[in-house]
């Protein structure tokens, strides 16, 4: 009978690249001293994959829809309630939910900072949410968090909610706050919700104390929220009604924890994570090293250094987020190998040299100790081509990893 | 115009394997002397298949429908079908059937022996077969037939059956058997039936003579039926109504006869085979060669033997099972290689490390005397990592035989 092992997902951020002249041609995979990734290679099976589709550039919630094996273009509820799960907010099946910010508007609702200047402390937020979370308009309750700088989430919960709603944001200063239109007759409440929100939301911030210190200090008062990427919360089979399995997520990301919460998985915190370079990739592997020895079927662990080298087309960073990524799998191998199936690969492509999401499909390795090993012997966009999963699709990944983590009953006699 | 060719598919029940200790790291593929396998490996195209797909473990019989070119996730009916059709009854759409046990219950229907002791003669079964088939509860007449040991098949035939019903047997002794329950609206009926049935069933079996012979010679009496693998027959295209090719099944074993009959083949006899490794492989040689030379379009030939070798463990006879399969190949290429189009493959891999199916792709050569052979020159899971074909699903392989072989018109003009 095929032993059940903990499967764990690695995704170094916008990891793909292309060939970079600073690197002699090579793309930073290629680059970068990867001894551990370049062993899961040569013990593993190494392919391309289409995170999407061929052609289609994954966004980074789409493409983790697709990785957890969701197609996104029947799952994707929208950028709101990914961000307000990440952001801890406790988003369910039917709630809409958006991004916010705090933004300064005149008394006419003219906008005049879409950020209210962008700096926030803990202090501040705090008291911004102790007059909006717990709103009530008509039977419709409202959540509301601050998360960082002018950011924030805020959910509706009630009967009859829709996303099918115009923006309120006008994108620009000296522009009226714009009226939310119902897209469909279903979303008229909800249309006329945010709009008496709104208007709510400015009388109850606008001659707060916080914000006469803000204007005594030279900056901004907060006196309104703009909000953007109306979802609604979908009722998705979680990953554990799927394949009964428990499932974790360890990410510095507001929005990768969402999206991984969305699907059913329990966030595990770790001390020193963040979504840059300077989180603590020894930690981070302690932690995985741990969910493998505990009751956890499965491990999504989400490196975000990758991408933010990517955006800021810095390709030496690039190079070492992913040597030091490299440096915990070898901590991972050295403790739980004989316990895990692990995949490695990206979310998608991020040239340094673009600066943002391309179409390029991203290599990937699956591997464990008793997987086929195929003849590649180093992990990089080129080499993975010759490797026998050839092309995969991003939504593949969850069924080969628990699939050979003997997770996935077999299906017929 | 392209001639037209007999195409043959070539099963090797569970071959696919992972590396063995015992081999040196080798598959049994790879260590077996195989001059016409890779004969076929050098001259055709090679390829990975995911039978159902990426990370999917197939069982035997949604496997054979995905190779037959049928979506199992739409056409799967169940065990009960294949099994009733493989046994040799008429099961036709609409018709609900059942896997079924001889077993020995007490005058409180409490289950004593789930199997009656396993052992019965054919002279055996045919008096329970006698009492059984043929019955009729209510409007719903009964196909009742013995098979092997306690083992046989039963068909509901008539209005308004489903096999949406509990099972009756209580899988353990001591227990009573369990009252069918309907798990829809719909299957009231069917549940009701089967109920009275297994009253009648036993009614009618608990006093043959066969039974006291029975009891005197020591062995536990047979009186009554257990029933499972519940599945509806449903209404499919054959494959004559799909391509109008005339379709040919040469197999060894119950449940694949019947899942080719399912979808429209006709089963071809042959002296001396079995599914076991002393299969009469120079009689299914012939079997194959006259089928070539007569006008039938397709033939699904299936080895069982080095699936036995790989729930055995017996890493040697999975070997010798793949060499007496080679040699048997040579005969047919010696014979009709300019008129066949053939793919040899597995319908899933079970390691013999493992005993059972697993996840892994199947390798797979396509070939004729003129396709466009590709480098690899030897089959095995690791060399077909390499061909031309990639990586392709177990639901292509009907198409590419039967487009090869010059069965399946031209899309569009």
């Amino acid at each position: 009978m095929t032993e059940k092992r903990t499967a764990i997902l690695l995704i170094l951020d916008g990891s793909g690249d292309r060939g970079v002249k600073k690197l002699d041609g090579m793309t930073p995979f290629q680059a970068a001293k990867t001894p551990n990734i370049d062993r899961l290679s040569k013990e593993g099976q190494n392919g391309l994959m289409d995170v999407i589709a061929p052609g289609i550039t994954p966004g980074s919630d789409t493409a983790h829809l697709a990785l957890f094996g969701y197609d996104p273009e029947e799952h994707y509820p929208g950028r709101g309630p990914l961000e307000a799960l990440g952001a801890g907010l406790d988003s369910r099946p039917g709630d809409v939910a958006f991004r916010s910010n705090f933004a300064t508007v005149d008394d006419d609702m003219v906008v005049i900072d879409r950020r209210a200047g962008r700096d926030f402390t803990e202090e501040e937020g705090a008291v911004y949410k102790d007059v909006i979370d717990g709103m009530a308009i008509e039977d419709i309750t409202i959540q509301f968090v601050h998360t960082v700088e002018h950011r924030g989430a805020l959910i509706l919960r009630g009967q009859g909610l829709s996303a099918d709603i115009s923006d309120i944001d006008p994108h620009e200063t000296g522009k009226k706050i714009l009226t939310c239109r119902a897209n469909s007759p279903e979303a008229e409440k909800t249309a006329r919700i945010i709009n008496k929100l709104i208007q709510e939301v400015h009388k109850r911030m606008k001659d707060l104390e916080v914000n006469k210190s803000r204007i005594e200090n030279g900056l901004p008062p907060a006196n309104v929220l703009l909000l953007r990427g109306a979802g609604k919360h979908q009722d998705v089979s979680t990953l554990e009604m799927k394949f009964g399995t428990r499932s974790a997520v360890i990410a510095g990301g507001a929005l990768y924890i969402g999206t991984a919460k969305y699907v059913g998985m329990e966030h595990l915190t770790v001390e020193g994570q963040t979504g840059t370079i300077e989180t603590n990739f020894s930690n981070i592997a302690d932690k995985i090293i741990e969910t493998v020895e505990s009751d956890f079927d499965y491990v999504f662990v989400h490196i975000k250094a990758t991408d933010n080298a990517s955006h800021d087309m810095n390709v030496e960073e690039k190079v070492l987020a992913i040597e030091k990524t490299d440096k915990m799998i070898g901590k991972i191998l050295e403790n739980v190998s004989t316990r895990i199936v692990i995949a490695v690969t990206g979310d998608h492509t991020s040239p340094v040299s673009i600066g943002d999401h391309t179409c390029d499909p991203v290599p990937i390795i699956l591997w464990s100790d008793f997987i086929r090993a195929d003849d590649v012997e180093q992990f990089s966009e080129y080499h993975a081509a010759h490797g026998a999963l050839h092309t995969i699709r991003g939504k593949d990944v969850m069924n080969l990893l628990l699939g050979y983590a003997g997770h996935i009953e077999k299906f017929g006699a």
